[in-house]
């Protein structure tokens, strides 16, 4: 558990809280991505040392000397993003997954690769909890390259035995992220705007993001190389109503939120993980959901406004 | 039927025959990839234009002007290969399809893509004749990564609408092929050399690449925006031994040849095709495989050495 520890993206929503698990968990932790922050923020966050740089096989082999693990956080995390830029999406989640691959098998076979995949592999799922064993079948191009991205890591298991495993993330949320849901939601009722899509009854499986950077350290010490893979979720599956009326509530709304019934095409209407294999690991989710859309209502109304 | 048609790795040896057949079907056939060929030679081929490039984005909108089919035979073809230089197995074979379903994508949203794939896509196949709705676990990354194109494909077709279909081809042959089993087995012979590992038990499914060609033009009119997929077979299994027995024969060689009987691990024990999907397009195999292995024969004593 201790040794060198890579974190890609790490300057992302995932990718920060991952090497700040990382850190806590003694590893060295280095970063390597985008992103624009000084040396006391990257401090912050756990990394002993950040490159600004591509997630190239060069790159890599530059900065990182014989990583215990790779934490594989890079990438974009938006389905509109891959259907208005396809390439790019793929690059970015795909190439670079190869680009840790190929730097493992020739740099350091011995270390474990832990990708931060998502529940987007399963696509269209009709049968709730989703298992990591049910079917793949991914909608968008995002979903479609995680799944390419995990059969890389498995192809890298099976011919040049490279052990990685999978972190399928389910709806990762908490403090600073700026997208999804929550931030939506927030945004759209501060605005006093109560109308929003859908009929509400959809869920969606909430994990908080420090638990989500726990879960992909702990994760670290399960990669396998016939390619493990392991579902980051809660296990609860929540109506997305539930979410905005709590957030309604703590925005304090004169107006309920009111759906518009319309059934969004191509949405899926449930995701629910079945999140036996982490929980075997002795892994749980610690994070209080109600609450912590509280702290992040406080966030939003005192910081971004 | 008619129009421009582009053939990518048209120096290649499916890849000639594609052009060949293509020209021969009334389209206006433009080659592009890597290869040494005069003028004369590829315009033997049925090309009314070449460009010697890598198979990109940037090459393909530059020297193509919205074709009516795109056939995707660019790409490396060897298990070896993609075990000694992953990456650049992948980047032949599915960074190069990305490229031209991005191009199709971009400019020629109505053409028809036409992407050689592999009966490698199957894997450790345990049931004959292999349909092709059986379940893809390849072996190799050659295999994988030929999946992976497919799965592209899949992708482009659900969400920008790009109609495909995938030929997986099977074993091909034919007069010019320097290397697999016709090769091999030649070089041995004629050295003197009879002794051949595995059991000789083993088959494969012999498609002459005069009927691949044949078989991928005729795939042209079946492309659908679901990712149609096909195999490129003839139904028949033949034993390695009455392969290399008739080279023998025809050789002229005094000893039969003589296997060693060890099963060679990670080689399937057996290929073989169904190919009802292909006759229902009313494409057939047409050559004698014994009268083509004759005319190998002939070719390697004539003109190799």
């Amino acid at each position: 558990m201790t040794g060198v520890a890579v974190v890609t993206g790490a300057y992302g929503f995932v990718g920060r809280h991952v090497a700040r698990s990382a850190a806590a968990n003694g590893y060295r932790v280095i970063g390597i991505g985008h992103g624009s922050w000084g040396r006391d923020e990257w401090q912050s966050w756990g990394l002993a040392d950040w490159h600004t740089a591509e997630v190239t096989l060069e790159t890599l082999s530059t900065y990182v000397d014989t990583p215990a693990v790779v934490f594989h956080c890079a990438g974009s995390g938006s389905v509109p993003f891959s259907l208005a830029h396809p390439v790019r999406d793929y690059e970015r989640n795909v190439s670079t997954t190869l680009a840790v691959l190929e730097f493992a098998r020739l740099h350091c076979p011995a270390a474990n690769v832990v990708v931060a995949s998502s529940a987007g592999v399963y696509g269209a799922a009709t049968q709730m909890p989703i298992r990591t064993t049910d079917a793949l079948n991914p909608v968008s191009p995002y979903g479609m390259h995680k799944r390419i991205a995990e059969d890389l890591c498995r192809s890298y298991g099976r011919n040049f035995g490279i052990r990685s495993v999978n972190v399928r993330l389910f709806s990762i949320y908490g403090i600073g992220i700026r997208k999804q849901l929550l931030w939506d939601a927030c945004m759209k009722l501060s605005a006093g705007d109560n109308a929003f899509g859908g009929t509400g009854d959809e869920t969606r499986d909430w994990l908080h993001v420090e638990d989500a950077g726990d879960l992909m350290v702990r994760a670290g010490d399960h990669a396998t190389s016939a390619g493990a893979v392991v579902n980051g979720g809660t296990g609860v599956a929540v109506p997305i109503r539930d979410i905005v009326e709590a957030i309604a509530a703590d925005l304090g709304c004169a107006e309920p939120p009111r759906f518009s019934g319309r059934i969004r095409a191509g949405d899926p209407a449930h995701y629910q993980a079945d999140i036996s294999d982490a929980l075997s690991w002795g892994w749980a989710p610690r994070k209080d959901l109600r609450q912590e859309i509280g702290r992040y209502v406080e966030w939003f109304r005192s910081d971004v406004f």
